[in-house]
């Protein structure tokens, strides 16, 4: 295998304020990393965007270590193993988990998740960074361990274009959900909501009364509710969740995971009055179950009963643009960047 | 039975603004109420005081109808059965259930919880409002169902001397669980939740650093939180919660269940990054387990595993004025005021 010469990076150049931006990150072209004991050298194939990228740039990381300035960003990606020093992995082998933008990369396999091995498959490769990735496993242990969705349930998603809710209402109905409500943003989303990702309904938030909507459409409450939003959204499903619903908190996107201080929701103590759950969803606390759910997905997906919507760029050049897309109205489903071929 | 010529009432004059007030509440010397098909007349006996009867007096009632101007305070309470055109009881049977402010009232069991017969026993009547009710009833779904205390956990309560909070403790104990933690106001307080109430430790929120004391008292996490707070204080535990911990939503003493809104718990997000679960608790949907876990509950009061505590009053006439001290630091124990004996 052919090494390049140089190691494309983008570093934090600066803790972003408010929403991220392109400067925030600045090119070097820096040395190719030599592995130590236990490293495993990776050349990176694939970059995955998630909204939890604008936590790690946070002060406080959020649930991991946040990104130090002058570090590589921190990004779900793919690659192809050059050189290991960990005896699970061989040279050639493909390979998804944390690594950072840049060409090359070292991964530990002792972090929060090991790399993933990737199966020979017929599918494309970055389906692995998207339905057979954070997004679709979030969405499958979501609504089948969080949620416990049975037949008969009436579901809401919101964020419901985004990687993992483009998915989460499918993954629903696949268990037998009897009605799938879809949130999104604008006519269009609301159409690709019902035409393409399954959803039985979509409500258009910004266009339409969410409240008066939900009341409408679910007439005897929501029973589960797969929350990627947060703030009022959270609020007015809560005053909405029938007796013993299930609320999974997944995502606050409706705070840009900026440093802004999250309002909680004040109507929680309907929590107590209608006696709902309110669980978190965080993949690391599934990590020996993770290819028994890509596996149940692969099933559904070949069934076609799960649509994957791939939102593809390529070019190194871009890694940092991108980033603010994922807070700004991005086309549906998983956004991703291509930076190599595997050899 | 020889009834009494009038019956006394306490008549909710006018909805509480703030804080509940005595003169909230008027007297009046009505008839004693005639029975119709399906319902029971009763003489009272007992009332017991509850943080619930707050949130009935507000406009919104909470997870119950609320009570008009001009009707009866609604409280839970034990009564004698006078007549009954229910073949469920008889005259004579002494019962616990939703009741009012009166010497007679009429009860109907197609309300949301039904009248609970009384059986033959040795402890005092009082208890079944106390340990063996609602506050007892509470504590014991909650922390066996709502928080699913197991050997080895470290437990905290908060209101801890409160009718529910100083039995949480005990039943977290008969549980196994390894450190059980109460928060209350004031030395007095705190001593009586070590001494008497079977905690091993308490942290005086008035006179201590909460989030310090948690620090040192709970140094890999709470496993399981029983809220009867909310406020500032649920923020605080959230941030100190072991990954997978427990949150139980039981009351918010903290908001004094005015209709001011509440603050949601901002610190929330932890739900998702530490992957907590918050559930509420409300006695009706344990309504076909109650017999069970009372008598689970006689079982630890037998063996000594349970204190129980009364803050007994009585007469009629005190029945307004002894609510408000529900809000402003009671005694220990479960507030209670007798207005007749049994015949």
């Amino acid at each position: 295998m052919s090494k390049q010469p140089v190691n494309r990076q983008w570093l934090l150049a600066r803790r972003p304020e408010g929403a991220v931006k392109p400067c925030d990150f600045r090119y070097r072209e820096g040395a190719i990393p030599t592995p130590s004991e236990g490293d495993v050298l990776l050349r990176t194939l694939y970059f995955g965007y998630d909204a939890s990228q604008r936590i790690w740039l946070t002060e406080d990381g959020g649930y991991m270590p946040p990104i130090r300035i002058g570090e590589p960003m921190r990004a779900m990606g793919i690659g192809q193993v050059v050189e290991s020093h960990d005896p699970a992995y061989a040279a050639g082998d493909l390979v998804e988990g944390f690594m950072s933008w840049q060409d090359y990369a070292i991964v530990r396999s002792d972090g929060p998740m090991p790399l993933r091995l990737l199966p020979k498959a017929d599918y494309p490769l970055s389906w692995n960074l998207g339905v057979f990735g954070v997004g679709g496993l979030t969405a499958y242990f979501g609504v089948t361990d969080g949620l416990k969705v049975k037949p008969g349930d009436t579901v809401v998603v919101s964020a419901a274009t985004g990687a993992t809710g483009s998915l989460a209402g499918g993954i629903a109905k696949a268990l037998g959900a009897k009605k799938v409500i879809g949130i999104a943003g604008g006519p269009e989303k609301c159409r690709w909501i019902v035409e393409k990702a399954g959803y039985d309904a979509a409500i258009d938030y910004q266009n339409e009364n969410l409240d008066a909507r939900l009341a409408e459409l679910c007439p005897e409450g929501v029973d589960a509710y797969f929350d990627n939003v947060g703030g009022d959204m959270l609020d007015t499903l809560l005053l909405r969740m029938a007796p013993r619903g299930r609320v999974l908190i997944c995502g606050a996107m409706s705070s840009g995971y900026t440093d802004v201080k999250l309002k909680g929701p004040s109507n929680y103590m309907r929590i107590c009055t209608h006696m709902l759950t309110m669980q978190g969803i965080l993949l690391f606390f599934y990590r020996d179950q993770l290819a028994e759910g890509a596996q149940q997905l692969g099933r559904w997906v070949a069934q076609g009963k799960l649509h994957v919507e791939e939102n593809l760029f390529e070019g190194f050049e871009k890694a940092p643009e991108l980033l603010p897309t994922m807070f700004s109205g991005k086309k549906p489903g998983k956004l991703l960047l291509k930076v190599a071929d595997p050899t």
